[in-house]
C-alpha cells in the first residue's frame, strides 16, 4: 500500500508580494523553469478579448453581470478594476490544481494578497524584500524613464508596502535568484506537509 | 551591505516523533550526512560516567541537585527518568546553536515534544508515520526476539503515539528515507524564514 493511496498530500496556493522592483516577475519564471509541478494562475477579466487573445490562455474572458455575480458567490479570490474594466482571480482553477497536488503562484499586490488569504485560507503568502531599502531605489531608477514626481511616489509606495511585511506568512529577502526560488520550492515542500493540511491521515493509516 | 548584516537568519529546534520502529535515528543520522548545519543535542543526565565517557560529549553528567534547580529554572526542556536517574535535554546549549543558525534535531518521545513544545515555542515538531500499521508491525516483528506479550505492548504503545499526530506542525510519512530526510531540510529551510522568526526585519532593512 502506497501512503499515496491512504491519504493524498494536496497541493498549495502561494501569494508572491513585494514593492515594485523586487523582482517578483522574474523569481516566478525561475520557479516555473525549475519545477513542473508551479503552475501559471490565468485570470477573469471584463474586458473584450484583443485580437489572437484565446479564452482561458491570457485570461478567462466575461461580462460584467457574471463577474459580479462571480463575486458575490465568492468565486473570485481578489479583484481590481483598471480603466472600466475588473480583472481577478477566480477560485475554480484554483481549488482543482490544490486538488491535483500543484502549486499555483500568484505574483500579486499586498491588498490582493491579504483579499486571498482571507477567501482562501489555506493559502501561503510570501513577502519578497530587497536586500535594502537604497538598493530598490537603485533598481528603480535604473528603469530610468521616470519623472522625479512619479518615481518619488512609487518609492513612497513601496516604503508602505513594506511596512505590510508583518501580514505575511513567510519574508525573503531577494538577494540572490536562484536562493530566492529555492526557498520558495522549500516552503511549498514544507507547507505540504503541515498537519492541518494532512487532517485524519493517522486515522486512515491505522486502519492499514 | 548584505542581508545577513541588516537581520540575521536564526536556526530551528526541531523535535522527530513517531513510534518505535518508523526509522527516527536512521532518518537523523542521514540529515546529519546531508547537512552540516544539522547539530546533534547533547543530553544531561545525572547517571555517573562510565569509563571513557567525556563531559559534553556522550552527556552533560551533573548531580541530582542541580538538575533539579535546573528544572526549576527551565533550564531543562523535557526530562524523564530512569533506573533513578534523571535524563533531559538541557536549553542553553539549544538557545546558542539557534543564535548561531544551527538546526537541532531532538530524536524525542511525543509526551517530551509536547514538553519542549510548552517550554520552548519557536521550536518546530515533526510526527514521523510508517507507510502503514500494518508495515509497522512487520518492521517490529523483523527485530525478533520479542515475546508475545511484548509485541502486544509495543503494538497498543505505537497505536497510541500515532493518534497523537494532531498535536504535532509537521506530519511525513517514512516511505523513503532520502525523500522523508529531503523533507525535514525543506522543513527546517521554510521555518527559517516565517515572518514571526524575522520579527522587525522590514524596519531594520527600510533604514538602509
Amino acid at each position: 500500500m502506497r501512503p499515496s493511496e491512504i491519504h493524498k498530500v494536496k497541493g498549495i496556493l502561494i501569494t508572491l508580494s513585494g514593492p515594485s522592483g523586487v523582482g517578483k516577475g522574474t523569481v516566478i519564471s525561475r520557479l516555473m523553469e525549475l519545477s513542473p509541478e508551479i503552475k501559471h494562475s490565468v485570470s477573469v477579466t471584463t474586458r473584450p478579448p484583443r485580437p489572437g487573445e484565446i479564452d482561458g490562455v491570457q485570461y478567462y474572458f466575461t461580462d460584467k453581470e457574471h463577474f459580479e455575480n462571480m463575486i458575490n458567490e465568492g468565486e473570485i479570490l481578489e479583484y481590481d478594476s483598471y480603466c472600466g474594466h475588473y480583472y481577478g482571480t477566480p477560485r475554480k482553477p484554483i481549488v482543482d490544481a490544490v486538488e491535483n497536488g500543484d502549486v499555483t503562484i500568484l505574483d500579486i499586490t499586498v491588498p490582493g494578497s491579504l483579499s486571498v488569504i482571507s477567501n482562501f485560507p489555506e493559502a501561503v503568502s510570501i513577502f519578497l524584500l530587497p536586500p535594502s531599502f537604497s538598493e530598490l531605489i537603485r533598481r528603480l531608477e535604473s528603469r530610468g524613464t521616470e519623472s522625479p514626481e512619479v518615481m518619488q511616489k512609487r518609492l513612497a509606495k513601496a516604503y508602505h508596502e513594506i511596512e505590510m511585511t508583518q501580514n505575511f506568512d513567510y519574508v525573503l529577502v531577494n538577494d540572490d535568484l536562484d536562493q530566492t526560488a529555492g526557498r520558495i520550492l522549500a516552503i511549498s515542500e514544507a507547507e505540504k506537509h503541515r498537519y492541518k493540511r494532512l487532517k485524519g491521515i493517522e486515522e486512515a493509516l491505522l486502519k492499514h
